[in-house]
């Protein structure tokens, strides 16, 4: 939790409470609502603070964003194991066994994404948890561009099954589309 | 053009001027500055008409959009021809021959994908274009699966091109991505 990970301030107590509070509303108002929705008023009402606070603590509605929510605990280690079936195993980590906090938070991110922050921020994620560890693993021709390929195919699928379609309950169409892209993932990582 | 193909109403020359003149200035100003920084008061005033003129004749912002940015034209037939080698076609003409208005409105309808109505148009057109005339012609196991898997490949690709990267100006560069992309669509295709 970032209140215990953080020494406490001297002498701000209450400063570090209510900064605790924001981020605990932030972190859910902007997950449930998405950015755009989600507002600094509303923030700061629910963390029983001045919306002048919250600008004082974060700087912008795009800084109180970036952070509390946060897809590096989904991607961390993700390229990780033998090359061979890891095309399966990067979606099976991700379609199969992804919370719907995860889903969510890829889905805010997304939706506010045309904030030069956001976009950095989602493309330095990618870049630092995918494409760079997998580029250095990969053999054969090209092997940084096949990496940010697979990154593509990855942020591609998850754009469908995330943001663009209501959630599949049909297991064992998931199970299928998880092997046949897997596949298409693998030639990238194969040549 | 919008005002040639359509008959002008009989009595009502001004609404029709004014609608013009709204749907010209919200077309340029959401391609130039994406969903969320246009204004319907900017676009009022570009095209010299009251704000409240533009929610009559369009309803909202979303509505207005949704009017005047299209992605349409630039997918129109693009899983024409044989199979063979469609991957690499597809992505020929989407990446090196589109314009960059294309690009632009690729971009400013990603930005506004938290709104329902963009979400919605978005994957109705991708639907229209892509998935379903690939799915009729696809032969093998699951056609619709891998259809829609193209698309999402597709979209993963643009995201990556024209949303979270800046232009890139090494050809090279492009075509190797064209040709190794192209590759991992095409095992999709032919399975």
């Amino acid at each position: 939790m970032e209140h215990q990970s953080r020494p406490r301030r001297r002498g701000r107590p209450s400063s570090t409470r209510a900064q605790n509070a924001i981020r605990e509303a932030a972190t859910r108002i902007f997950i449930e609502r998405g950015f755009s929705a989600a507002s600094i008023r509303d923030i700061a009402t629910a963390a029983a603070v001045d919306p002048s606070i919250v600008i004082r603590h974060f700087g912008s509605k795009e800084g109180l964003f970036l952070e509390t929510v946060s897809v590096d605990e989904g991607l961390r280690g993700i390229t990780d194991g033998p090359l061979e079936g890891l095309g399966e195993r990067i979606l099976e980590r991700l379609v199969l066994r992804s919370g719907e906090e995860q889903q969510r938070v890829f889905r805010a991110l997304v939706g506010a994404i045309d904030r030069a922050e956001v976009r950095t921020y989602f493309e330095q994620s990618a870049n630092r948890h995918v494409s760079q560890p997998l580029s250095q693993r990969l053999e054969g021709p090209d092997p940084e561009l096949r990496a940010e390929l697979v990154t593509a195919q990855i942020a591609g699928l998850l754009m469908k099954l995330w943001v663009l379609e209501p959630p599949c309950e049909d297991k064992a169409r998931v199970e299928r589309l998880v092997r046949i892209y897997g596949y298409a993932l693998q030639v990238l990582i194969d040549v």
